[in-house]
């Protein structure tokens, strides 16, 4: 596919002439740097260029094909990694590159730096070298069939035998069957198991261990393991790629050894002790995962963004004036308005999540020096921002398929398949409902210490202005006064400091605070939204503020990020006016300024979306390739669609001819 | 499943005592009458008992098993329909129960309404007696591969050549292939297809014309003709069962008869003449599809709620106290403030379509004494609430999966398969944004013309009263202010009037009015949606105003009614505050109400849900069964995958076991 880009044929080379910037240095600004985007360019056409890695046949694969074709490509994607003795951080651009859930995400993602975390240096002896080698395969099973968010609900249990220094793994009702781990039905040789620790009769709460499953000799399940697939999931393709599992244990014996001990131990008597590790270290990796989700946020969006982009380029509909060719839908104010904020979300995102890398720097250094004094903000920030962009994300991708019109609902402009795989990220690594209640409750803790004396940190710092916020006057006179990055967030931080202040005093009217807190959560969850907007905003102004290099650049960042804050506003405008953060009239000039900054966007939007340099076989979508070639390619791939194997179908000698052949009597029709 | 009801084992006893008003009289009012509640509930009977229309297993087959199920099960539905000598409406009702997309629904819904509302007398009885006894089958060949919504831009063309008395039907282009028509790619013997006609060198526009696609005795493509299946759409099952297809001819010749010319006729000779059937029929059928497609909406989003607000009682998570259970999650307020509104949105949009029904009866009568004058207002009527009522039940689908947490992403849960099934609607018979900007239009125009002599029909009678609502001020000062009927109708009439005339004067103000239009169509959807909005509100309130039976039910009907529209009032509260229409504070309050309105609703869900009557057949999902049994269902079915046929994966032996034996030295891991 990579080699269309040398034809001539090409229907966006007149749209790319337009751009106004330099599409090189905007390339490198997508990725972060250089290295990076020399990096990830490298893995994305080694992966589109080995046919191993094909993907277009994937929705029709039936489930066992699919997870056959899962099985190969990882063999195959390690295969690679080995001979090209690739980094990790190659190893990973290359597995997210192959684009298909397999059982080594859960293995690298989680198993590996459960054991790394969560295990003591013995263990890290112990297991991770098989692990890095693939001697031992991993998952992490946590949630049960009753219970996801509650962690501490758990119901299976690991209980001490002093006799045989062995823990009892044990699922004593249905409901805690693990259910949901992914690698953990068909393949995971071994699993982190989370159980609730019992000795002596004394329930200590939830810990992980190291318990094997199957053999490695003929991978059956070991004595006392059940564990299987949980069934079809979300769309076609997809997440089926992957075997989410389920597993029970029947009184499963393990080693006392094999409980992860680096935060609390049980001694060889069966005395549960806390080490001096401080247990705040479990943050830190929390922090980094969900650092990562955002990242992976905005490349979900940008992919939406590029199919729907090219796409709505190339359709016209309507317009047609004296026999010439009808509009692009991409020049209709409607398809902009949905449009552009998605595609300036997909840039902000990524700047965030650029951010949040920094951050977790930040934390980690400090937690070495024994300073957890900003870990409640970083983890707070982090929660908050994994809900919102992943909410937006998957909401965003949905939209795009609907800005593709009826030919979004094929299968191959890649658009359902692509929601499909990444609604899970609202759900895994927390709730995005519970996640921003936990944003709320921080933000009411915050308000409630607000004083002189109080010193605000980090993305809360604004807070620390909350006389000054709230009862500063927007001073917006014209449209044009929304360009100025001060103006935009003094607005958005009065925003958010009223709605936190206001509601925090809602709940304060309560006798009972936790049922104030409780009865206003659906408000709360608006604080929350406004908070992470908020720090989303601040960071894309931050970004504008570094060094950018080539002007052009600089103007169209500049551009998406008044797209990006000033569409907000419009959508939340109920929340700035009733707040009397802005006038319904100043709200009126921000809309009509966000009208005028589309203008500014059309030119560059395939080149702003040529930036994220995504390949024809990563985007996997007929609408959005490169050259644009839509109609031709649509037509193709339909007759590869196995109803059209044959020109007479499969059935019209059973169910079709005798209808058409009868002769009806009897019927009331 | 059915029997399952009368077991002891039920989760949802409990539930359903709580119940403040007797189900069987609000399943009456649901269903209309308890003459339909009596055809629905034998129908959805008849196809659950049925082993042939079991559906449990759809997501698992392969594209050609899938296709072929459902030509066994047409088949089979046809053969009952006779046997059974049904009536067309009980027909109809079998047909949508056993729920499965098909051929018939487009021969039915699509081709037989075509030649009746286009075709002659002449045309009616050669081509109406074969298609009710299906010795044709036809479907519906209107969009193409390049042209959707704009249908005067078709490019298939229809020449008539006065030598022989045909049209030549002829593909001229790639993009004027026909593409997506249903029951189109393997099926249909017949289409209506659409075409320019040209006569003489002259473009008449498009029109329809009946042409024979394949063969009666082999079902081969006749010649000329090539035709084939679109390929794969969106999700797994779902509609993969409908041969979509392309279709193009190659100067096919067609007897001019074929033409269907009820409003325009070509003569023997070649002249193009406009008959004096009045255009504006078309209309009538328009608004008759629509009507349908809104009840469609209701019942689907009902089906997604049922789902939702029963897994919601069975859920629990968080809040344990004292070893108790946890908290159900239809308890918390979060929970509560996302899933009643859609509840209430079902019964509104239920509502809203009896009212169309009874509007499609009262156009019908005026069009046959030639009175056109309700025509504009019945048409942007319908048009606005066919796109509002089926983007929110796409919407209001999605969340009710994310309602249902984790187990919401298995296919078993039955909604992502419901969500990707429903979402065409949003596209066919008018996409939404395309609908709404007709209705945006016709309040533009009937703006305009305001003045002390007009006379404003229907929907938009209130528009009449425009000064008063300019400047009323909302009198509500404690919460219960807001269940009155008149003051939340006042509300939302002042919005709608405002927005409307706010947006005109804009308009207005370009030199080019259709400039105004395109410039400012992001916020004429907006317009257009708060006129929507406000009449499903007041048709919901006139729906109370009826003769209800039973105090119970008129109470849970008024909460819902309350529920619906304070919750589009807080949702849109920039709307209502920064038009003035009321204070911040009020909002404020509207909210307050809102949160105590969803109290009320709680101990009602379960009833409220079971009183749509349907089937576990119907509602096809584990999480949503009428007993609740939710967790050893999920673990039954799960064993079903057939990943789970072989303890060890196929693949193991090529792809896991030598990763797991390998001898790693090069790795620089």
């Amino acid at each position: 596919m990579e080699e269309k880009r040398m034809e001539a044929l090409d229907y966006h080379t007149e749209e790319r002439r337009k751009a106004e910037f330099n599409l090189e240095e905007m390339k490198i600004v997508w990725a972060g740097s250089r290295r990076i985007y020399d990096i990830s360019d490298r893995m994305a056409r080694l992966v589109a260029s080995d046919p191993v890695f094909r993907k277009d046949n994937r929705t029709k694969l039936s489930r066992k094909d699919l997870f056959k074709d899962t099985l190969r490509k990882a063999a195959h994607a390690w295969k690679r990694i080995i001979e090209l003795r690739l980094s990790e951080e190659e190893a990973n651009m290359l597995r997210s590159y192959v684009d298909q859930p397999a059982f080594t995400d859960l293995h690298w993602g989680m198993f590996i730096p459960a054991i790394k975390g969560q295990g003591t240096n013995e263990q890290h002896e112990k297991w991770l070298p098989m692990a890095y080698k693939m001697q031992i395969i991993g998952c992490y099973a946590q949630t049960e069939l009753g219970h996801g968010s509650n962690v501490q609900g758990l119901e299976t249990t690991a209980t001490f035998d002093p006799q045989t220094d062995e823990f009892d793994i044990h699922s004593p009702t249905l409901t805690s069957s693990k259910w949901w781990p992914g690698g953990l039905g068909k393949v995971s040789t071994h699993a982190v198991v989370y159980a609730r620790l019992i000795t002596d009769g004394q329930d200590h709460g939830v810990h992980g261990f190291i318990v094997q499953l199957r053999s490695l000799d003929d991978h059956l399940p070991l004595p006392g393991i059940t564990v299987g697939d949980i069934g079809m999931k979300y769309g076609s393709g997809a997440y089926n790629s992957m075997d989410n599992g389920l597993l029970r244990f029947d009184h499963v014996r393990i080693p006392r050894i094999q409980m992860l001990m680096r935060v609390s131990q049980v001694t060889r008597e069966g005395k549960f002790v806390q080490s001096d590790v401080p247990r705040q270290l479990v943050y830190g990796t929390m922090v980094y995962v969900r650092q990562t989700i955002v990242s992976d946020a905005s490349r979900a969006l940008a992919r939406a963004v590029c199919i729907a982009t090219r796409y709505s380029a190339v359709r016209r509909q309507f317009g047609s004036q004296n026999g010439a060719p009808e509009t692009q839908v991409i020049d209709y104010k409607t398809q902009q308005s949905r449009l552009f904020p998605l595609l300036a979300s997909a840039y902000a995102f990524r700047f965030v999540g650029e951010w949040l890398k920094w951050l977790y720097t930040d934390v980690t250094q400090r937690l070495q020096a024994n300073d957890f004094s900003t870990l409640p903000e970083a983890h707070a920030c982090t929660a908050g921002l994994k809900s919102m962009t992943t909410s937006v994300t998957a909401d965003g991708i949905e939209e795009c398929r609907k800005l593709c019109g009826g030919h979004g609902y094929l299968a191959n402009s890649g658009l359902p398949e692509l929601f499909a795989v990444y609604l899970p990220t609202c759900t895994y690594e927390g709730d995005n409902v519970v996640l921003l209640l936990q944003v709320a409750r921080f933000l009411m803790k915050t308000v409630s210490q607000l004083g002189p004396g109080t010193k605000l940190v980090g993305t809360t710092a604004y807070m620390g202005r909350a006389e000054h916020l709230m009862q500063c006057r927007c001073e917006v006179e014209i449209a044009q006064d929304w360009l100025k990055p001060s103006v935009i967030l003094e607005a958005f931080e009065a925003r958010a400091v009223r709605m936190s202040i206001a509601c925090a005093k809602r709940v304060g009217n309560f006798s009972n605070p936790e049922d104030g807190f409780a009865e206003l959560s659906p408000d709360l969850l608006l604080v929350a939204t406004a908070h992470c907007q908020l720090i989303v905003v601040s960071k894309f102004i931050e970004k504008l503020q570094q060094d950018i290099p080539g002007k052009g650049v600089k103007r169209q960042l500049e551009i998406l990020c008044n797209v990006y804050a000033l569409n907000l506003l419009h959508k939340h405008l109920g929340d700035f006016v009733s707040t009397g953060c802005i006038t319904p009239k100043q709200g009126a000039l921000a809309n009509e300024q966000l009208r005028l900054l589309y203008s500014q966007v059309r030119p560059n939007a395939i080149a702003l979306v040529d930036a994220f340099n995504y390949t024809d076989h990563y985007l996997g979508s007929v609408l959005g390739c490169y050259d644009g070639n839509v109609y031709q390619k649509l037509y193709q791939e339909a007759w590869k669609d196995p109803l059209n194997d044959t020109v007479v179908p499969d059935g019209y000698l059973e169910y079709i001819q005798p209808i058409l052949k009868q002769h009806i009597r009897t019927a009331r029709l």
